[in-house]
């Protein structure tokens, strides 16, 4: 069944579980897909950035929407990322998930090449006037061909297929600009975060919701979030969202994106294996001992025990402060974010 | 008087009248300064970018400090932008204003050359502790070479005299780091933000305030945002933000920075003279044309008269959205914003 | 056979010809492929950022290889583009690139997510240690993580498989660092510049030739450039590296890459079809104009006649420099040149 | 006297020698400006940024000009950096090196602020109409507003008072894009590169000399270079180039520019002083060490003693590689280089 609901609420970019041989591990992700609704999440989505989609072949991202659309069974609203080589495949992904009966699919700028916004409209606007599911935007210029206000704006007024946006920039200002331009004509229209790290100043400046990695490891957590900052309960939301802000960084920023993520699921108690992109051997001793950070963390807000070895007292989290600040400021200098 | 008080609320950076020779318009800018105050402005923050600090000479920026502290006469703290061209001449300023009776100085991390961490710190240890004056770093990593968390951190650790940070990067994550490093070792630090864009989402998370550029302009509607936000009225407060957006956007991005500004203070009721920037013939014509939509702009929140020759109906700011929005893509593309 | 000799000369980027379905014109890539040798080119690399591997399936890009090989028969060495999926899909692709009879691959870093070099050198590492054929590392900074000095010293080292690199960057100090890390241990290895706009200086510090889009248009003026500078012809070298900035300019500047080069082709007789990135109504209407005057540079050198409605007298390039600066300009400041 | 000639060869843009209080230091100013002319340097360029010219006062910079013009005598000519705070502020700078008998100026387009290249122009031209000494565009995009080449060209065009430009950036189809656009109605305009590391292509692909930062630490090799490029003597200037990458590299990347070259000037023989800019303790201790390794490179090359206590073997500069290679990674991700 295919809602006409407006998409709202945290949706899961759940990581796929992959076996010991580097292949989709069905019966763990169908358990993890199980778990995350338990704890509450209001969606799913599946193939985004979260989810590595292009180191699946087409084949593979097709199998993922099955098991996880046969696991959901219409419990939750399924948001699919859709992108493939280009506008003919695309609309093919986009057929099938309809037909699996995804709530709609999310789509991400052509990537690589570096396009100009009226080929980005150009390129949505193809998919739009072809396809029979609803389309969410999928802006995120830090890996792909950035998706501007205008080009937006454009979009929402001739596509009635386009019916969201999920921006991971973490620009609140431009997400500002992005809800002037369209909710006056479109007030059906979703505004979506996928920026952990800004999402309850997002929903107060208007965020209908978030695409949160970090919610595929602290469902709980993000959904609590929300509901804080819907509830306009601002000290707590506050007092939460820096304690957000602390995980988020040391998913995000201490190893390959979305290795952290990855690491944290399974400490959640999911058989994640190791992701496709090969690491050095430093970077495997790495990830290991941020494993074990991580689970200090996580032991903070009870949602596991403390590891084996122990954990620091309360500034436990400095060495991992010291790292994140680092790679931020060389992201921050590359211009990634 | 040197208050020890905690810097917060609104801080007008305001820009310099100017006379048609292209000197200091000094009745105008201490009529400017009265009116301000008599706004209701918490601060004024003289010699910041607004105010085109590296457009005067040296004597010029003391002898813009010693007309508004002589005007201000202590009815409100100033905030005295004091970078200059060496560590030296910089407290030599610092203790000109001090005897001036300033509030606290800001400066700005070096600029030109593009410091590592390591050199801003040890830019700002060696002002800090040959200073009698309080300092608030100034980080616009637009312009200047940026002061990351840790090194916020290690000189709130060591320095007492460095009481706050004015960022003007309108990175919302990055204050929530900025406060989570800082505020519990040193609770009466300011955290001030210098991006009118973000001044609601800023003071949610837990800014102190704001040196606001359009605060030159509306000092009215950015203290009232200040209210409304810090009395938790988010719906108002929401709507004022995001007239505020529009406003700020028409100001900032539509002309060559801050001439923008300069010509809305015209607009109500200041000769503020042409700025120092030479400007092309079509710069100038465009600029003429600027002037007119931002009258209507300020007119529709009753602060101005429309233009005589008339304003365009509801969606007037249309064609100012259109210019803003190429010119935030191609900055955004700059890695400016 | 699979040669052991250096790469060098002028390597062809070739586009795909498609015809009016999108799908692949196999008699026209076989008629341009033959065209290509016939004009003197050393090499073809298919399936690379010209080529438009990401907007072909996996499948597509094997049947692209198969038609190439298959036609050119030994005449001249393969590179060919190999990056897929992941690493297990790469190394099926480079298993049947080499039972093509492929000379070499030519692997892009990651891409979409930005990796670090530690990560960038694991992935080539582990392809390395696993593949049949030798191995080019593909360098383009503006579209894939880069792949740093240090990390092409260590595999050059550590790799017997990885025999040179593919440089797009266009930075020629940081060629001139490549050579001098990696030559000393491996003077087998091959450095070849993507960037046609400085292939003349390239091959004057040290490159071996180059991977140039525009010898996939004029490859006739590729191959003498590079003949003159081997032959330390300067005065004559010089003034052909300059008209092959302009000409290169026109095709890489105005338009999406890389639709201004199957446009050129197209000037040259062959059926090149539409490129599958779908462009917008203005954007097809200026690819149309600037086909007429690429026609008039390309009709300059001789390669084709004038366009029927004739060509603007000496200066006619004047409007397309315009149009170039403009986007050199934009694309500086993006940092994607 | 003010000569009409191009301005060729090799400019050396000198540091100023400090004083133990961070005073300019006249003798050892004056000694080194002889040394330079005595090691055959093409002129002078004080003021630029080598010479830290944003740390020096204006009237410290009058008084840099001053010494200079006394102790050279006409002997070479003097190109003087004249930015001030503005322009009648440089205007003035511009009259007074015009008495001193400096050939021409070199302005640098205005920093802090980004302009755009409108604004460039209107700068560049209010200056050249109303300067009475000739005056050369400093581009240097990694630190102020670019000066793109449309800009260049209608300067040139418009002001016969602008007789070249000095670029550094490296950028060698932009230096081929500027001299097309100039050359043919401007012949005696001067190109000049800024960018040690591509002075032999640079000059290869037709730039009439270099201001080099290098000159004032090795001279005769930086004009070694030249002469055997300017005459063609491919591979010997060849091997030359790539020793100067090196030495340059170790300069500017492992030490707050210019320290690495204050550094280096001091063991030829002048007593350079500390730099304005204060260091960091680790800072300081680090490049104690550059300069024992600085003293190898240059002892390779005959121009010092080796350090007391040795030299390492062959690769001794294969630790300086690596520090070098982090940072022009850190640099190129900035997008500074």
């Amino acid at each position: 069944m295919h809602s006409t609901a407006k998409l709202r609420g945290i949706y899961t970019p759940n990581i796929v579980p992959l076996d010991g041989r580097g292949e989709i591990h069905e019966r763990e992700l169908r358990r993890y897909v199980d778990w995350l609704i338990a704890k509450g999440v209001h969606g799913l989505y599946p193939n985004g950035s979260t989810g590595e989609f292009t180191r699946f072949t087409a084949d593979e991202r097709v199998r993922i929407m099955e098991i996880i659309c046969d696991q959901v069974q219409g419990r939750v609203p399924v948001l699919a990322g859709a992108a493939e080589a280009n506008v003919k495949e695309t609309l093919r992904a986009c057929e099938k998930y309809y037909e699996l009966g995804a709530a709609a699919v999310a789509i991400v700028a052509p990537y690589y090449y570096k396009l100009s916004p009226r080929a980005v409209y150009a390129y949505f606007k193809e998919i739009a006037d072809n396809t029979p599911i609803d389309v969410t935007l999928y802006n995120i210029p830090m890996f792909a061909s950035p998706i501007d206000v205008p080009t937006v704006k454009r979009l929402a007024e001739e596509c009635p297929k386009v019916v969201g946006i999920k921006d991971s920039s973490g620009d609140i200002p431009n997400m500002i600009r992005l809800i002037q331009a369209v909710r006056p004509t479109r007030p059906d229209f979703s505004f979506l975060t996928g920026w952990d790290a800004a999402l309850m100043p997002m929903l107060l400046v208007g965020c209908d919701g978030g695409t949160n990695a970090s919610s595929g490891v602290v469902p709980e957590l993000l959904v609590k979030l929300y509901d804080l900052t819907m509830a306009e309960r601002l000290d707590e939301a506050r007092a939460l969202q820096y304690e957000i802000v602390t995980l988020f960084d040391a998913m995000i920023y201490t190893a390959e994106f979305p290795d952290g993520f990855r690491t944290a699921v399974r400490l959640r108690g999911f058989e994640t294996g190791a992701g496709r992109q090969p690491l050095s051997d430093d970077q495997q001793v790495e990830l290991a001992k941020l494993a074990n950070k991580l689970q200090c963390l996580l032991a903070e807000h009870g949602v596991t025990d403390e590891p084996s070895c122990g954990c620091p007292a309360p500034n436990g989290s400095d060495e991992i402060a010291k790292i994140v600040e680092a790679v931020v400021a060389e992201l921050k200098q590359r211009g990634v974010r």
